[in-house]
């Protein structure tokens, strides 16, 4: 059986016990993802930063808050799994110093030096195995297909799914997917399962289909 | 009929387009706090940051994203009420710049000058009329009644409700009320139902029956 995994929802990197830096991914694309790989009859795990939504019965789940966290346990996954769909917004800063206790306002400014995070995406794509494979996804306000190409390259990804900041927190993407040429080989819009069904297709036909590794 | 704003949930405070910084409020006590107040009678205004829970059907609910929309909300609710319950989380820091465009990781790190965000209840409780009250929450780690003594006389506040870090995003909570002398009036611990429940009873009578301007 195809083993996918899938990271899903945003992550959180803490100044103190109680500030911490994210972003709004609410975890339905990945939940979407979920549920058409399911239906295609792949076995399916998520690996999903704090979010309010609940994934399908039947698939795996492991919650983790950090990127760190994030990236220890998709590692650990994907040793043994065919591919991963990487639909997290993992939090990419995280503070060079994390204070025990609650900082207290003083008045003045906090001057705060951001690292960042490890590349979930790229560490694994870059130690993929040659029978595995990576999709991932790009956000960006701007020079959206260039952009996309170049992260495409850097992660080692075989398809990348490009959107934009709208999708976040919604129920609705427009997506693009392009592949390792620059090509954008599918477009589809409107309801994140839908787009999640489109998303499965083509992962099926380019990556899985013609993998004679998988035995579906 | 007396009428109560409820601050609730967090806020956040974009970095760009994606990212911002926030805490894990989940709005729970504020809706607690809402149902009891409707139980006993009074006329509620919730003022919400995102969260992903309803709040109760007969209260009026204002969301808000930022801290400053929360003041201001909170400010221009206030004018006709009798008190405000403080209940929010908001994000006291805000970053000095906010970029239009998503940050593109360099590989650097990021500096980032963290200002602080106008004190929602500080500036309710300094400028409250004689015959409004304003009751406030202090999160605090460490030094607890201490640091909640001097947030009550900083933030004019009537009386003060002292918590833990443990009670966000959580069922229960364990807190104790302090007066404007510094004494602990009451301590509740359990659900947060029971715990928003002794609260009211509290602010009805230190502030509500012994109000001769609030007409039940």
């Amino acid at each position: 059986m195809v083993s996918i995994i899938i990271t899903s929802g945003p992550t959180r990197q803490y100044l103190d016990p109680v500030r911490y830096l994210t972003n709004a991914s609410s975890g339905r694309m990945g939940r979407a993802l979920a549920v058409a790989a399911i239906e295609f009859g792949y076995r399916v795990t998520v690996i999903t930063g704090p979010v309010s939504l609940n994934y399908p019965d039947n698939c795996q789940v492991v919650p983790v808050v950090t990127t760190q966290q994030m990236l220890a346990a998709t590692q650990a996954a994907f040793e043994t799994a065919d591919g991963l769909i990487g639909a997290a917004a993992p939090c990419d800063y995280m503070p060079s110093f994390v204070s025990e206790q609650k900082i207290n306002k003083t008045g003045d400014s906090l001057h705060l030096e951001l690292l960042e995070t490890p590349d979930i995406v790229a560490t694994i794509g870059n130690n993929k195995k040659s029978h595995q494979w990576v999709v991932g996804f790009a956000l960006e306000t701007d020079d959206r297909r260039f952009r996309t190409i170049v992260k495409m390259q850097k992660k080692c990804c075989d398809l990348m799914v490009s959107n934009a900041p709208s999708a976040i927190d919604s129920e609705q993407n427009t997506i693009e997917i392009m592949d390792k040429t620059g090509q954008v080989i599918q477009t589809a819009s409107g309801d994140k399962r839908e787009v999640a069904r489109s998303i499965l297709q083509q992962i099926r036909q380019k990556l899985i289909e013609k993998n004679p590794y998988s035995a579906e």
